[in-house]
């Protein structure tokens, strides 16, 4: 349940309020130069507290890597990582205990344990626990990139507003440089998305969005049939993100609409490599990768955690009950959800990549 | 990468125009009594040539339990039952063989195997192979009916045109009556929608489509954290159905643009039980069922096959090529995607169901 | 529980008096040719009736492939494999179905399955689960023998009676030779354990041996760490050998009798080639592959269905019983073991060598 | 690879002489109480130093356990636990880094990793890992203690020298009582055990043994048919242990010896119990639990690491070499390893207890 793929293996453990979040690693092919700087600067990249959008809370997520490299390398043993989680106050949890937060794991959680896990923060329901993902990733994504292939997702969509991407901005110095907040790959929709967000935070409100992202230099024929295409694959993990409410590939909903003369993409030519005219398949057909760009797109939810006073029940007077969730809270979560997607994406195709065999010349 | 699940495990075999496609089921209970004939009624639901709206090639897939069932109940060991192909002129496939159909896995298939596969009919990529979701979907559904779960899937739009969904005809009764050759839940509708489907049959084309499934009453806590969402695994096994582009929970992409205090659903007593106002969580927090419905959607591609000539390429003349793919083909998917997908549903929600020991007290 | 493996996995599934025993392997590399006529070859080794000192049953296990080849080679499919069973009298099973046999299955398996298992000639705990193991054994084999790996067996003791093995004897032909029906690797040893078998039989009893096995010219570091060593796999296999007692590896329990300056195997170098001066590793050190031979032994025990009649239990009447097993059994199970040993080592061998990537340049 | 078990899952990480070594826990059912002080004191009898039998490195086995207990409880996360590794002088690996050690991985893993893998001390094939086995297996002890389960293994042999087992003996008090430094469950043997390692040790040298282990109290039906049989699993596990060379169930090589009807265990009622009269099924008929003890013995190998000078070869100057392996060693590892196979059974007991759900009444 905490463990997810087959040849790069990884768990997640830990839980907001507890010790620490990390990933166990198994399957990181041994011999493998690893620049631990790359995956810090991704961590730093998912961190809270880097503007004004995003929560307040400043926390410094430190890597600490226990053990699987040696003399920076990966070492063939499994790869242990973490972060220790900061001294927080837990007492506020104490409080709401047993009157869960609408939108989080709360109340079906304490159901399913008996009222055994550690409810504090949402325990390992929290967001807080992509730190793992981040850090796996970021492991994969360098391997991928000695074969070329680039990961990249960048905001779509924020309350309603489109911000359409524009090629030259689809680069991670842009989608990641200071000053934009938003994480658009359009440099004039910047602060359109802003205002929206800033709007809702002022109101003690939260608003949703859409992340697209793409896989760039895929080799023909990664993804396996059947129950490891590259869409099944994909989506489990992405719902393994807090706050994902959709996926879809390629055209996606759109193809609903569509009629199969306009939809199917036609294969040409061009400079004797194969290519298709249009990418409603989002570089995918029949759960294989087709030498195009992978698309696809994500739907974030408004976070959970607003200020404003919310009807709830309460579990031990088995009542009806009132709730205002304290804390600083982000008031879009989509800047954030970027990294960690990117990250989880890598898990994904790095782990498809050593199926198929397709790094067997360069490792 | 043919199997699937965790404690119903399920892997599919065969191939399109091999001799049969099947499944093999390892965990299922035993001493569970099973109606063969329950299998093949969804069997008859997924066939060819049932109405005008799919394919006229007309097949009878006559179910062969080979092992498994032991004085009609199971018998604790795998369960293995397949349907056999018929026999099929595959000539037209070896003419074909080197110029990809726009839309199918051919080209990453051939290129994947470099050539050793069976490329007749799409071999394991064809849709044929739903036929062992059905068979195993189809088991887990009895299983899940003795605790009162309930799946039920019907089309919501097909070629854009929507059939809102009446609650008084969202059953089985009326989704698979044989008036309803849609499926739709909404009576009114399904002229519309089939007049649209044979728009597209005449021009020799095809039309996508939306489905839309519930699952009622399920207990609160289904489902695993983290990699074991039920989102998680529902997506998993709704992207190895064929033609399948998007999936979204509750609220889905409309959630991008909803605000905090709208999305979240605030719970309440009804009845000493536990209810929320709304259901934009989909029945799923956390990736656990929280008591209200499971609803999910998912986008249906137009199907690949269609009569107009297409632009394609010759692999082994590395030239630019035209393509006419022969045959009798569905102008609509869609109609045939239902029970695929609600017995797709049935595996994943047993799977869970097994894995938190809710079934327990009844086997 | 059916399955084993990682990249090599197969599932056996059928029953004893079912209608069919077979198996379904996922992970055959794509694009290899398999010569079916060579898995028959092995299936009649293992097939009873060959010779007077196995069962006079005589059975003819025809070997049906139904999905995994295409043109000779591995299509890139889930190989499935099995042979039907003979229609047999299962009437006697009705009638002891209450009064288990000493030495088999059938009484845990009733308080496991609540009496919902195929508990004819003892349903999927019979020795004919193992024609699985010989299909998916002589698959890797082949692929084995494409590297030049080779796997050799043949009987050690039976009895009591020892036939050391002369190292010019140790190969298929003579072991699998039909004058050499006690299957060891020395010919003056054959009449001295034929005789012993006799003894037994004459009153219609059953008598055990060892089986020693030989994997020679595998690469140095085939195994995984800690708990996908090379002993650990083979022992799983070999327990799942119906009747086997034992196992050990090189030095095996006589290790224990020695000091570590006589136990430690020194290296040095021939030609060139670093070898062991002894092989009490039985070429497995932490696991690994050192470039020795691969030795182990197995304990196989008398077959628990012999003619006497013994005491048992009355299931259903709570009481002491007496039990008469009927029909015709092996008296010795030892010969009819070294086929299947052989290919149970070949998957496990076969599986850690996909494992550890050293196919990569055959395949 | 470092990844054993179904339903209670254990990943053992970290290496001789990196930071810890410790163990990644999935699938401990949430709500349990965890004693650590109950782990600690199995590690204190794992731990080397103990007495003048074991080596005289003195190392405290701190345990940490970063997640997993919340109040005392399994909280429903993945448990993680570990020991820091002492700050260790690895400069002798570097000189030794190219003349492996005879009877250690040494040589193979270099092979294997190319030189990438940590070798100091073994890296993650040292006996040290067994940490991880002894932390995962003293909490199955205690889930496994709340229904009676009980798991003893005590000393049967050294240097050739029997300690026959007494039953009033037999149990943990006498076992790890601080006279018993050979852990037999006789009293009359300790001297003769205790000179034995003390002779060999003077000379620089070790000596092998046997160790039995016994499970108590199992309930009828534990382990799954074919590839999850008892012995399998344990088997398995048993050779993950370093310094194993065999493992015999029951009877074990004795059955070679006897025929069938001194080897079938005839049932008969005692108290109303189905019993068997003689137990050379070690407990397990089919794989599965029968009612009896289950009673299996291990080989343990003579202690690798000898004062004594070796031969060897040098994998840089490609040419035969001497080597003395420094450091304090133990003289027997036999005693050390009665703690590391009890919990290391424990771990498959456990697993196997909750595939077959014979702790749903209990958890």
């Amino acid at each position: 349940v905490n463990t997810f793929g087959d040849k790069f293996r990884i768990s997640l453990f830990g839980s907001s309020h507890g010790n620490l979040v990390g990933v166990f690693i198994e399957g990181l092919p041994p011999g493998i130069e690893i620049d631990v700087g790359q995956i810090n600067l991704e961590l730093s990249r998912r961190a809270p507290g880097q503007s004004k959008v995003t929560t307040d809370r400043k926390e410094i997520d430190n890597l600490i890597v226990e053990t699987g490299l040696f003399n920076g390398k990966s070492s063939g043993e499994p790869f242990v990582a973490f972060v220790r989680n900061k001294d927080v106050d837990s007492s506020y949890y104490d409080e709401i205990k047993s009157t869960p937060r609408p939108g989080h794991a709360d109340y079906p959680a304490f159901i399913k344990y008996k009222g055994s896990n550690d409810y504090r923060g949402g325990g390992q329901f929290s967001g807080r626990m992509t730190i793992g993902l981040v850090i796996a990733g970021s492991i994969a994504k360098q391997i991928l990139s000695r074969i070329g292939v680039n990961i990249q997702a960048y905001t779509l969509e924020i309350g309603g507003i489109r911000a359409d991407p524009i090629l030259e901005y689809i680069n991670s110095s842009f989608i990641y440089s200071t000053e934009n907040i938003v994480r658009v790959a359009n440099p004039e929709s910047i602060n359109l998305l802003v205002s929206e967000i800033e709007q809702a935070k002022e109101k003690g409100d939260s608003v949703g969005g859409i992340v697209q992202c793409e896989v760039q230099n895929l080799p023909v024929g990664v993804g396996e049939p059947i129950f490891d295409s590259i869409e099944s694959r994909i989506s489990h993990i992405v719902f393994s993100i807090p706050a994902t409410k959709g996926v879809e590939f390629g055209s996606g909903f759109s193809a609903a609409k569509m009629h199969g003369s306009e939809h199917n993409d036609e294969y040409y030519f061009e400079n004797n490599k194969i290519k298709t005219k249009t990418n409603n398949a989002g570089g995918i057909l029949g759960g294989l990768s087709n030498g195009m760009p992978v698309v696809f797109r994500v739907a974030v939810k408004p976070t959970s955690s607003i200020s404003k006073t919310q009807d709830t029940v309460n579990l031990e007077q088995l009542a009806d009950s009132k709730l205002n969730v304290r804390g600083r809270h982000d008031p879009c979560i989509v800047p954030r959800v970027i990294p960690v997607l990117e990250n989880a994406t890598a898990i994904v195709i790095l782990d498809l990549i050593l199926m198929g065999n397709f790094l067997s010349d360069v490792i």
